[in-house]
């Protein structure tokens, strides 16, 4: 169970002042290693390094990171700075990021000194992080209700890619937060896992979140998910989203727009699972998306956790030219490694988020989503599907 | 160049009798190491661990396995049995074996003895092995006369999945022929290099090739390949084939079918490379063909051959619970592991043969392939593009 996990990411206050501790998601499943990252720059570090990881979970971390500046005494403007761009695509990171320095900053100027413009910057990123938790427990209802509406009579066969579970959040996830509802209310027939080359997150994280579940879960490569489709064997295709534009174009680990257009093929629904915070209004349409293009060893190496090369301290040997993997190409390959595809919101069946169901998803819903009260449960449009 | 390559299969008479050598293709790009079989067994398993690969490389070694049985006075009934059912899905690989065991036959029913009928079964295997150089050369020189009219002004950007080089073939190989034989005539401007996990042999072999060619190419983590089609980035996708139904399916590397489904979703033209003998008449449809499953392993463990516990003879830890590599998943974890997937007729743009191109790819056009004279050169009907 999600509960009896080491926490992914928790504030200690220690003697010598307080800490951020992460959960080290690259050691997984092999081993549960703590980071402990005593200011930004090695928050920055880990978080290039993907230890830690996903949508929701950068944006705690963004949060939480500014509240160690602020405690800290570093310049709080600068460490926001570097925070905020640590990675490009997942909007969420610089939503937490902005939160946290906003609290500070309006401490501050209300003159009640840096200590407690600080503690003003971790309450704020306390309130981020429950806030995620509470918006996951809602996108997990919401998105059984959905499936239910959508897939009748239970029993389903989801196939999902990447990680975004517990490991990715506050609470219990994003998409995989609704197939755990769905397995714990006895409806899951089995979990497709996508491996998610190149970094393994489906593979690695997913399967270990499924197993510790007791969810019926098999992996495949990625490659595989095209005979599923073909055989029948998919009744839904759950993802989450790392930004959502203003047209409801969908920014998701690399792997996601293949598998949209494979399920339209197919006819079976594709349904996104994001926390309102992922969609950015300030980006028009998919194309205004930047896509992070990561290093080329990625793909020509193999970095597994089980292997003794590739270990070390946060981001160690991840460099440029080379990472510290199992050399899987000729010396001297040349790779293409984007870190996200953009699914067009044509594809997309639903966007769940904790406010609720938009589909069809156009600019319109999405608008309308956004321009809905935080605290609200009306309906707001047509393409609302829940309150 | 190819052919600076150590031979990928060579039937060599020692002292103590004849064996077939092969180049381990496991153990590419790290190193050149030979396999030597000195009977059908070894055979067997150098071809269930892929160490001998590809469709019409498995004919020629088929071809090649009957004579060794024949000369080194082996049951040849029996290891052709054994031979033709080494792996299910590769038609090819029945059909070598039954010409050098036909011709095994015939000579014994003459009455020329068993040495001479063991000479005629390798001549046989040698003449299996000249027509498929013949065969790819054909292809090669057909396939880019249809690229040349399909895609008129060159400097194309081809994405390919798996190896189908010099290292499946008596020649140049299939849909790696062609893109070879676009790039001697300067018209490649990139050759896309699908990874095609569970076994990576585009990174391993397909990237080794290119290399030693001098093509300008770019691996990616087979999920990347959307982006590449949605970037605009794909002119055409060319791959090879195992099994070719009656119908016109495809039964190919798995991936095959998602790049089929894409390469339509955008337009872009799906063309599949392939010696005659990969059509089976008998099998009517796509439905039919047998997908071979193979271990779970492959997929939650990494076989690097750059990676010292993955080394060893032909098949050495190979077995049904574990191979010898890197585990990437938790321990436990069930992986589902199909090693082609069919691709249906009305995706395949065109079929490229030694004996013509047909395309529309239909039962009628594909019956009419089959029918034509192997040395013919005629038209035959509206779906024969090429002489």
């Amino acid at each position: 169970m999600a509960d009896q996990f080491v926490p992914v990411l928790r504030w200690e206050e220690r003697p010598e002042g307080p800490v951020l501790v992460l959960l080290d998601q690259t050691r997984l499943p092999v081993e549960e290693v703590e980071l402990v990252c005593t200011d930004v720059p090695a928050l920055v570090a880990a978080i290039r390094a993907l230890s830690v990881r996903g949508a929701p979970l950068l944006g705690i971390a963004g949060a939480y990171g500014v509240a160690l500046a602020a405690a800290r005494g570093f310049d709080v403007a600068d460490a926001a700075e570097q925070l905020a761009h640590a990675r490009p695509t997942a909007v969420n990171l610089a939503y937490g990021v902005r939160r946290a320095e906003a609290a500070y900053r309006l401490a501050l100027d209300a003159g009640t000194g840096d200590a407690s413009a600080a503690a003003a910057a971790l309450t704020e990123a306390r309130l981020v992080h429950r806030e995620d938790a509470e918006a996951s427990a809602r996108m997990s209802e919401l998105g059984r209700e959905l499936l239910d509406e959508l897939l009748p009579g239970g029993r389903l066969r989801i196939l999902t890619h990447c990680n975004t579970g517990a490991l990715v959040s506050g609470g219990q996830g994003t998409a995989l937060g609704v197939v755990r509802a769905v397995h714990q209310a006895g409806e899951l027939r089995r979990l497709w896992v996508d491996e998610t080359r190149p970094l393994l997150q489906g593979a690695r994280l997913t399967a270990y979140e499924a197993a510790r579940d007791g969810m019926a879960y098999s992996l495949l490569a990625d490659n595989a998910a095209g005979s599923l489709f073909a055989a029948g064997e998919v009744d839904a295709v759950l993802i989450g989203a790392d930004r959502i534009a203003a047209d409801g174009s969908v920014a998701n680990k690399v792997g996601s727009y293949p598998l949209a257009v494979l399920a339209r093929h197919h006819r079976v629904p594709f349904i996104v699972v994001a926390p309102v915070t992922t969609v950015d209004m300030s980006t028009e349409s998919g194309a205004e998306i930047e896509v992070e293009q990561r290093p080329g060893f990625e793909v020509t190496e193999i970095a597994s956790p089980y292997h003794s090369d590739t270990r070390g301290e946060a981001g160690a040997g991840l460099t440029e030219q080379s990472g510290a993997g199992i050399p899987i190409a000729p010396v001297g390959a040349q790779a293409y490694n984007p870190a996200f595809d953009i699914t067009p919101a044509e594809l997309v069946t639903a966007i769940v988020t904790e406010r609720g169901v938009i589909s069809p998803v156009t600019r319109e819903n999405v608008s309308g989503l956004c321009s809905t009260s935080r605290k609200g449960t009306s309906r707001s449009g047509d393409g609302m599907m829940n309150p």
